[in-house]
């Protein structure tokens, strides 16, 4: 297999992306993984941490084909807006993070990288910084022209899509449309056929209510908007199973013949997914033209510098980030 | 300990509950158990099985102190409306199932009974028969008077229980009010203290909004009710923590310290239950003056008279049942 070159970026650099990032060195790599971030930041934060890491610099004109020796990490050095004070928050270096991302999303689209896998930013110290942004997904979104993405999070193997993610409770209903629910459907399907090399890809979809509507006496979206979506895509030759109960849906009889299950909502399936994979979750973005996947917690500000943090999640996306990109 | 007696109703006569009893036959009960039901349904649901069980009849002038021994049943003769095709629903017999209810429920109230456990009824044939039903809870409610029941489902140590239960999503977030969730916190941890012999019983209770609202970001109903709410009634005491985000609390940090989870609904909390417990998970209902479990499973209509029924959830009830009994 030849080997493919991924972009890895900290995220936010008060928190425990770069802990995690220096942690991650120790052992080797099976691919060039270039942490794009600030060199500075690394080698005070390995200090800090009493880490002995190598910090071997690159540049984009000539990135390495080969993995980084165990003890050692590639840097793309990209220069901070202010001094770093671990677990401190400083609206000065917002700009620095949104360049990290960009060079690894811009890099993914110019081929230079074959995916990138995302640590943590803080949402709020960005937007006190001046700029706009509500998220990873989003921000890269909109960097790719991509019209809608899926988020989809993954545990072993167990993945479950969102039709709706991060929206308050009461809107949720309104937001399951026939056009919605389709594209969402479409983009998982696709993205597990090319991007998980699954043939035909086996999904279960949950209800919106309780009981899966129970035949309508529980709400009538299952039969209004679900079912006949549904229909339609079977028509095409795609494997969907339900609507479901979801509470039915997440045991063993179903699960064990499903390749991802899709929820109408954030906590209809991440409960369960996190319930099982805690600490070795991974964040899937679907529908982008690259590959990005991120782990799938925040920038546990008041651990950076400890020492007491889990590489657990950063782990899985990456190896789920190099498993995708041998079909991608 | 004195042994106590329990009533059992098989429910739904054409359905999976007489098969359950019967086979849970087999091994001695530690405490005398009361199958009310038929006994004209029993003995020819265990010839169609080929179990041996003896049936032995008892009535409630002069119920057993003792518990049956291995292979023999107690079983209050309730009289069918008609007979019992294995399989397939008989509105003729919606009455015949709710007299079974109403004597366990009574002979509760009455001292006859410690406790009741029920298997599942069918509540569509029971409304086609003529009587207005929407479920098990309901009728014990109305039946004890009992103006709020707070549903709870429980597998190994996870315990569950519900602000909202059989409510189409999108009339959810209006149901999460001031009074109805202090109402469901006080009988949660009046139960937890009076019926499982927790002290000082330690909640965690979910926001309604992904992230718990992320400060408002997604939603307020955290901020405008569920906050201030907890906040009062930890004056007067209760260990309550939270508003958590779902897909955070039902992680091993947060379970380790924790009596009860109260979601705020029914796919916010029961998916990872389910999750869980599959086959072994009890569905307890608090608020009840008496005590009363149930298995968390259906009718299963087609596989009555199959003998490929799991008794799991109905041997959880049982013993749930038994241990609250200790306490109350």
């Amino acid at each position: 297999m030849t080997p493919k070159r991924f972009a890895l970026t900290p995220g936010e650099p008060a928190g425990i992306g770069p802990d995690l990032c220096l942690l991650l060195a120790a052992q080797p790599q099976p691919h060039p993984l270039i942490a794009i971030t600030s060199r500075d930041l690394l080698a005070e934060r390995a200090a800090q941490l009493g880490l002995a890491v190598s910090l071997l610099e690159v540049d984009a004109d000539a990135l390495p084909d080969q993995p980084a020796p165990a003890g050692s990490l590639y840097v793309w050095d990209t220069p901070l807006g202010a001094p770093v004070l671990t677990g401190q928050l400083n609206t000065a270096n917002a700009a620095f993070v949104l360049q990290t991302l960009t060079r690894a999303a811009q890099g993914c689209l110019d081929g230079l990288f074959a995916g990138m896998i995302t640590a943590p930013v803080h949402k709020g110290v960005i937007n006190d910084g001046g700029i706009a942004f509500s998220g990873h997904t989003e921000f890269l979104a909109d960097l790719t022209a991509t019209e809608q993405v899926v988020m989809m999070l993954a545990t072993g193997d167990l993945r479950v899509a969102l039709v709706t993610t991060h929206l308050p409770l009461r809107e949720v209903s309104d937001a399951i449309t026939v056009e919605r629910l389709e594209r969402v459907t479409r983009i998982l399907h696709a993205d597990l056929q090319g991007k998980f090399g699954l043939a035909r890809p086996r999904i279960l979809v949950c209800g919106l209510n309780p009981h899966a509507g129970e035949s309508g006496h529980l709400g009538r979206e299952e039969i209004d908007i679900i079912e006949p979506t549904l229909e339609r895509l079977r028509a095409e030759g795609m494997d969907l199973r339900g609507p479901l109960p979801a509470d039915t849906l997440f045991t063993p009889k179903y699960l064990q013949h499903c390749d991802a299950v899709l929820a109408m909502y954030h906590d209809q399936g991440l409960p369960v997914l996190k319930y099982k994979g805690f600490g070795a979750a991974v964040n899937v973005t679907l529908g982008l033209p690259i590959i990005r996947t991120s782990v799938d917690h925040g920038t546990a500000l008041d651990l950076a510098g400890t020492g007491k943090v889990d590489t657990g999640s950063l782990r899985v996306a990456l190896d789920t980030a190099y498993r995708m990109a041998e079909t991608f």
